[in-house]
């Protein structure tokens, strides 16, 4: 299947290495709304081309992946394309996913085509998680756990403080609660007792480190609610030990069937966030691609796909070799 | 809906249980191949009926799932029942699944149901996460670990050599085997490596204590290819210390983005290995209803619901609630 990407930032170049992993994916193209000469990709047998190109590529492309971020640009990017192309997001701004489904649906509906949001790991493959294990155990309780990871929205959110030059925010589960949760004591916590905040500051000469320090734990919504501690480094010290983007963390659900007590794990632990994202969007383009071509159309998530779309192989090789 | 289960073992015990706590599901009757007056349920208003009554149920019953066993049971009984009702199973001979699968499947499109097979744990919730770390990193390595937990299959291997009044036989995940997997270092692990077997055993008094060890660990299939311990304990012992049907294990997945590595860990810590496996039974009772309520027929494993359908909850609270 010919696939798109549009947008070449961390999560494009994740699901351009994904892509290039998928024998039965060939990427055609990397579209971008920068100077399209300016952009270097890693696929030589693919092109660069500009956005606008997109109105013109509809026989080219089978299944474009939309790599761009959940504020500003799928609101409206993912409905637009979705009444051209079947389409992949990963929009993960929770409270307005009902309304982001709506629209992308009623444009993927029109075009005959299929757009799956919310694609990656969490929303996503944690999602899945979640949904199986109250499925299976209903009225039990789930716990999500991020971490040990960099969070970029955090990240960014030091940065713009006056005298911070650079900053890796890491969000980190605390042992003990994972430990009561996995134990299956469905213990009651609060946001702080789930996750602390480890900062790594690197500010301009001469700046006043207490204020900034002060900003950043008092900063509502991004760290007041947790424990967080602030180290400045250099940034030699930041380019060394911190360039990377890991992630990860565990879904962990604990119910019952009466008298017995029944824990589910599911856990991840990523070398780099976006290309593990990357490669959840590039197995969601596999299976809109298959459930387009049986007729299907409209809004998806990961919750309306059979897993066996995701796969290449066929449902006898699956069985054969995975059940 | 309207549920019937068929055969009340520990299995069909464990169904009766999942249905009672589902709101959506009703348990209408247990059949049984027994004389129905000699068993009781726990279920007040449902029946209990000979199986022969099968045959004129087909109005009042929506699902029938089937707690039978895979060596002589299920081959014919899935077939049978596809022909009438939509069935679940929980299939586990893994070389006949392809020959079971095409029965079930001629035998339920015939009659225009659904018939779910090889439902549990594994096959099921393990076999569904193999195949979602397969499609996301392909390339990578899955390694199942069984345990702590107990296995009726060796406990009765055990319990039928000479001098044997009773016995528990327990399967190990070899820790170090676990955490070299965990870690990434995909190794290459005989069976030897990755499970140890203890067995808990209650001898005939003089019976010759020399010569059962050495029949269980020489057993071809069951533990000659392990590392096993054996412990003759008193029948109080093993009633007090060893009577519940504990179990659980891991998936882990060990796959890479190129230089970078990412480990998928799915874990199940289960107090009643029969109670779990009879919840996933009745999610998947749920999930055929439906899909055979949409016009879908013919046989399917887990790997082809989509995770929705086990749910019952509507997609708008899904997305809501899960995502």
């Amino acid at each position: 299947m010919k696939i798109g990407i549009l947008g070449y930032g961390n999560l494009g170049r994740g699901v351009e290495k994904a892509v290039a992993k998928n024998e039965d994916q060939k990427l055609v193209a990397v579209f971008t709304r920068r100077d399209p000469s300016s952009v270097k990709i890693d696929t030589p047998e693919a092109r660069v081309l500009h956005a606008d190109e997109l109105e013109n590529m509809k026989d080219e492309i089978d299944v474009l992946i939309l790599c761009g971020g959940s504020a500003t640009d799928l609101p409206g990017m993912t409905p637009k394309y979705a009444g051209m192309y079947n389409v992949i997001d990963s929009f993960d701004t929770h409270a307005n996913i009902p309304t982001h489904f709506a629209n992308v649906d009623e444009a993927a509906k029109k075009a005959g085509k299929v757009g799956v949001i919310s694609c990656g790991w969490d929303p996503g493959m944690f999602s899945i998680n979640r949904l199986y294990s109250h499925s299976v155990l209903p009225g039990g309780k789930d716990y999500t756990f991020w971490g040990r990871g960099v969070s970029q929205g955090h990240s960014d959110a030091i940065r713009r403080i006056e005298g911070v030059l650079d900053a890796r925010q890491f969000t980190v589960p605390v042992p003990d609660a994972v430990e009561r949760v996995r134990k299956g004591e469905n213990p009651d916590l609060s946001t702080r007792d789930k996750h602390t905040r480890e900062c790594f500051v690197v500010a301009e000469e001469g700046a006043d480190l207490v204020r900034i320090e002060n900003e950043i734990k008092t900063m509502p919504n991004y760290f007041a609610d947790y424990d967080t501690t602030v180290t400045f480094i250099s940034q030699e010290e930041l380019n060394e030990k911190y360039s990377g983007l890991p992630h990860g963390g565990s879904v962990i659900y604990s119910g019952d069937t009466g008298e017995n007590k029944h824990v589910i794990e599911y856990s991840l632990k990523l070398d780099s966030n976006p290309e593990f994202t990357g490669s959840v969007l590039a197995a969601c383009a596999r299976a809109a691609y298959r459930m387009n071509n049986e007729g299907m159309s409209g809004a998806k998530t990961m919750f309306d796909i059979a897993p066996a779309y995701l796969s290449p192989l066929s449902g006898d090789e699956l069985r054969a070799h995975m059940l």
